[in-house]
């Protein structure tokens, strides 16, 4: 029997701008200029819920967490609070949500689902945040 | 130096019914009926930032998030999703929400937070609630 293969969910793929697999997740930023917010997809088909991950599937997405809201810290200085978070009551496929808030940002203190529109990134913007994510993840990869 | 004591903050104690302290966290209940909610609050103190926990306290989170994932499973057997979330933006002391979601619930599929007023429960219901809670919580965690 064939392995089941992963494939990203569209809705997350339309959303996000892919940014790197790690060992784990595929990472991608989302296309949202209001928060630095990444989504971590476990490369894991079927799963929906964070605790039917494997014992070592878990252990390593700790560890890309960890990475990814580093990245974001380093990344985005002003940043003040990390929010770290699996839903996924609309898209079930699991995903982990991790943005870095501040104090007067666009939902500030709210949670920042259903919070207003989404500002996708023009080109420009994109290009820049994508460079300097990818350089901040990368060295948090190989630490 | 004396070691800081872990306190839980006000604001948390205020709105939860405590359950079970276990290895690592001091776990209660939400003091809202509309959905099966959970709060993990690891005793470590001064602690904001999930990633600032010490590996070894990752770890013992994650298996703690598991087994409070399967009790709220076992005790609600009509939830059909976890929402899993670290915020923190209101208060800043580190704590993890576990929430059983179904379809049709009082938010669905929005996230609990900012979703109309809590609804607290009377001291009938918080009694079964803790009771069937306290069993499921203590199978999982002796498991």
């Amino acid at each position: 029997m064939n392995q089941p293969e992963f494939r990203l969910d569209g809705r997350l793929e339309a959303d996000t701008h892919f940014l790197l697999d790690a060992p784990l997740c595929r990472i991608g930023l989302m296309d949202d200029s209001r928060f630095p917010w990444l989504i971590l997809v476990p490369r894991v088909p079927n799963v929906r819920e964070w605790p039917d991950l494997s014992t070592p599937d878990q252990l390593q997405l700790q560890a890309e967490i960890n990475a990814a809201a580093r990245a974001l810290q380093q990344a985005f200085p002003h940043g003040q609070k990390l929010n770290i978070a699996a839903l996924g009551n609309v898209v079930p496929q699991l995903h982990i949500h991790v943005i870095l808030r501040h104090d007067g940002d666009a939902a500030w203190p709210a949670p920042v689902w259903n919070s207003g529109q989404r500002q996708p990134y023009d080109d420009a913007e994109a290009a820049d945040v994508l460079d300097l994510l990818n350089t901040a993840l990368l060295k948090n990869f190989s630490d």
